[in-house]
């Protein structure tokens, strides 16, 4: 923070209204939630505006619901917006949990630096995150759904109508739950392909490892390429030496007994701010370091996709799969590059094997409270039998 | 087009409804616009929807006001986000006329297309702009304003309230008009500042080419960091031997005596994708290699900072200017690089010199209307005495 906090009011989660909604919605059928492409969300959101001059308002609980924006809104035209994803957990113990939050609410505000929107005190926004799961937990991830979740969104996007482009005077940050679809499990694993020759999605002095919108659309042509081919996702490779990077919305791993004998996990380097530091990742390596030590060596550093190539063919490649939070652990089955097919072993139809499923159990029983970690804390739930609205603080 | 048209209805400006405000605003006093950094915006917008399965809406002017957006409205995350700068000029003949307005709403298209965001005949934009500046330019810019303009900002945003990342399936194409300051005339010329050298704005293989949201956000950083520092824009530099892109908003040229004694108007080239491809960037290069080439050579070709500091040492650098439409041609009296100062001839007080002030009356001739040429198109405005509003249409 320090010379970079430029609220003069600093967001305050301890001064948070709730305004509850009078229209509470009907939680749908989990049965509905595959067959729809529109993201169901659930009655509140938090929001919380900032503008230049008098910093953060009164961060504000109320029904969800749409938006005022002006046309000239700087998020509009100039990717003014980064975001996080996070997940809300219901345990096999009833109760609610969320995982590593700090860490999100630290990206968050990393991203937001990167994209000239407004800084904040991350432990608020955390307050703010668990204070809106604690209203709808109970409701919208009840307990007869354990081992299910919900998807949690923090947002900050520019709401200025400046059409020059400058840094944002004005700004939101909301946090929105919904459904989100399972995606940890494609039939036969996940398959990628390689991204094409003349397109890159991030470079060094870029801004790859942001959370900003600017990451996400630009690459969306090459993954509509990758779904027309029948592959999931890209795996998107830099540089004439094809390092491997990520598969954009996703952290890249791989299992493979070295050339020297050594059995290694490894994925990108962070230092070189092509890839997202994701929160999934960071756990898969702190517990392969801790757990899996005598038998592996955990490393972020460079590989390329030659060397995965060159591992498949003398039988070392073990391994691979994507790490996030959205697709949680996921194994990859086949890499497609350069018109040929890279094999990964998996289990039966693309489940987990050795070491991708053990991580995988020990993240899945944190999450949903089949053992106590200090990654995964309880949300206390609010018990609402009745919603009350109370209009003196909805508008004010 | 082909393949990728992918509406099913296409844009048709021909079924235009118009439904005037009955709340028009008044017009601002000239001085009001220096003083504001909001963006005023004309009593009218152009609106038309698109989803996936239907195409296009019917096109609509109606009165401008601010968007309903969902909080999870995929412009909001992704950047799925395009848009376009023009310029409307009143004419010291009275008329109002806009320039190569062809190129932008091809630009559009393709950026549009780098972004995912749906298809459009071009030449169906270009008719929906004059069909706006018909409306708004009597009272927004009125004869007594010769010399002046508005600024149009069409603008494609995607809709969905989707959060996975996926191609937009609903969109929002709309035209707004609004005042924007004069920012081609600086006191003492312009003064840029390369970017850091961990910085860069665009790169090979990625999205530098197009008009996408995602190029400006980011750039903003380093932007106020050379704010802060005292100078107007960065200059963009590429790679390890510092070739010279663009000032971010505008594009960059140099004129300079060659080693082999040849005067030379240089500017980044375009096959690389790393800039975009100005308006006012290709009609300098077309006037320059129509009317001054008994003079100089008009290039585009790759150019470097150590190149300019050499040829400023050896006396042979003679003027420079950024261009584009929102600074029009303004002449870069300094570029600071590395801890030392290139200084550029200008005129008295950064008035342009001799290359750069032919050029840019040229320009300005035909956009004022003191000369005809095919560039400049008078757009026919309709005399609205009474705005009516028209119901019926407006709410469909």
């Amino acid at each position: 923070m320090g010379s970079h906090m430029d609220s003069v009011r600093p967001l305050d989660a301890s001064q948070l209204r709730y305004a509850y909604t009078t229209a509470p919605r009907e939680v749908p059928d989990a049965k509905i939630l595959t067959g729809t492409h529109k993201t169901i969300c659930t009655d509140h959101i938090i929001v919380a505006s900032w503008n230049v001059e008098s910093g953060w308002s009164v961060p504000e609980l109320k029904p969800y619901g749409p938006f005022s924006l002006l046309p000239s809104a700087s998020c509009l035209h100039y990717a003014y917006e980064c975001f996080e994803g996070l997940k809300a957990y219901r345990g096999h113990d009833g109760k609610l949990r969320m995982f590593r939050t700090d860490c999100n609410s630290r990206r968050l505000l990393m991203s937001a630096e990167r994209i000239s929107l407004p800084q904040f005190d991350p432990d608020e926004l955390e307050k703010l995150i668990y204070a809106l799961l604690s209203v709808e937990g109970t409701k919208w991830l009840p307990k007869s759904r354990a081992g299910d979740f919900l998807y949690v969104r923090p947002t900050i996007i520019g709401t200025d109508s400046q059409l020059g482009v400058a840094r944002p005077t004005e700004a939101l940050l909301y946090i929105i739950v919904g459904y989100m679809a399972r995606m940890d499990t494609p039939a036969g694993g996940k398959r990628l392909l390689t991204n094409p020759d003349d397109m890159v999605r991030s470079w060094v002095g870029g801004f790859g490892y942001a959370k900003v919108g600017a990451n996400y659309g630009p690459s969306v042509l090459a993954t509509q390429e990758a779904y027309r081919r029948g592959y999931h996702q890209i795996l998107w490779l830099y540089g004439p030496e094809g390092n491997c990077t990520e598969a954009c919305g996703s952290n890249f791993f791989v299992i493979w007994k070295r050339k020297d004998g050594k059995k290694e996990l490894i994925t990108a380097p962070l230092d070189d701010q092509l890839i997202l530091n994701g929160v999934t990742r960071r756990s898969c390596l702190d517990l392969a370091r801790e757990r899996l030590k005598d038998e592996l060596e955990a490393t972020e550093r460079k590989f390329t996709i030659g060397e995965i190539q060159e591992a498949a063919a003398e039988g070392r490649l073990l391994e691979s799969f994507a790490a996030g939070t959205a697709w949680f652990i996921t194994p990859i089955a086949m890499i497609h590059h350069h018109g040929k097919d890279i094999n990964i072993p998996t289990g039966p139809d693309g489940t987990p094997t050795e070491i991708t499923g053990r991580i995988k159990g020990w993240l899945g029983d944190m999450m949903y409270g089949r053992v106590e970690h200090e990654w995964a804390r309880v949300v206390p739930e609010k018990e609402l039998k009745n919603f009350k609205i109370k209009r003196d603080i909805l508008y004010h």
